[in-house]
């Protein structure tokens, strides 16, 4: 199929050098303060972005090299398919997370709740807005009994 | 920054052959059945994944073309700023959707609740999980009294 190119809008920017140590979703990220700086040429497009109070960040995860169709995740011991895990190498290396906006600052926002390592290209923000974006799911497959452990968990060096 | 190339993993199939009358969200889009046709190279890594009732799809808004830092959403009036909105037409244009998945077969998915034109090409697919992915919102600045019209409204070709 035909390549897609994308150019970052900005950098996020965290206290987290490097991947081993990163929470590994905003969940166990509380507390933790980032920013993001957009490039000055698209800062006019945050109008109005003050009024969220979370927004989705979609971003490239830069240091993701390669990856398999089967992958270990971090909350478990067993091979799952690449596409039921949020493991971060994957054919198009596109991470996404939900996080706390506290400030807006002309290019500048600040942001809480941030999982990702520290100088992450950002792809796109958009509002999270729970009428859209919101589930009520009834099945979370192998993360059933697995998934309140991700609050405690880091990330180790498996994926870079 | 530098550029960033992705292919698309797969194609995803809807009723909808034009962008005017596409739900605007997955909320608009009860009962609208779609599938998804990953690319047969793939389709190992969607092992597991069945165990999900929800899934994540980013993909391409691959009949967006260009993009204003400010936008008249389809819900609003008054000009935004893009990022503050769900305009398909962006610096990079990558659509997100939250769906229900009803069955898996080989490479195929049958999906409920798209919002997407036929034969958008798929970037990434992850499981939803409300514990990454469900947030408590107590601001969703713009959209506070309109986000309830979103059920019954439809896309106009103004993004096109």
């Amino acid at each position: 199929m035909k390549e897609i190119v994308y150019t970052p809008i900005g950098v996020i920017h965290t206290p987290f050098k490097d991947t081993a140590g990163v929470p590994i979703q905003p969940r166990a990220a509380k507390g933790i303060k980032g920013s993001i700086e957009i490039l000055p040429d698209y800062a006019e497009g945050l109008k109005d972005l003050d009024g969220f109070s979370h927004i989705i960040l979609l971003y490239h995860l830069h240091l993701s090299k390669g990856f398999s169709l089967k992958v270990t995740p971090f909350l478990d011991n067993t091979l799952r398919g690449l596409f039921a895990t949020r493991a971060p190498k994957r054919p198009n290396p596109i991470g996404l997370s939900v996080v706390r906006l506290i400030e807006i600052k002309g290019n500048v926002l600040r942001i809480e709740e941030i999982d990702v390592v520290d100088g992450t290209p950002l792809l796109d923000i958009k509002p999270y807005i729970p009428e859209f974006d919101k589930k009520k799911t009834f099945r979370i497959g192998w993360l059933t009994d697995r998934v309140k452990e991700a609050k405690n968990k880091r990330a180790d060096k498996r994926f870079t």
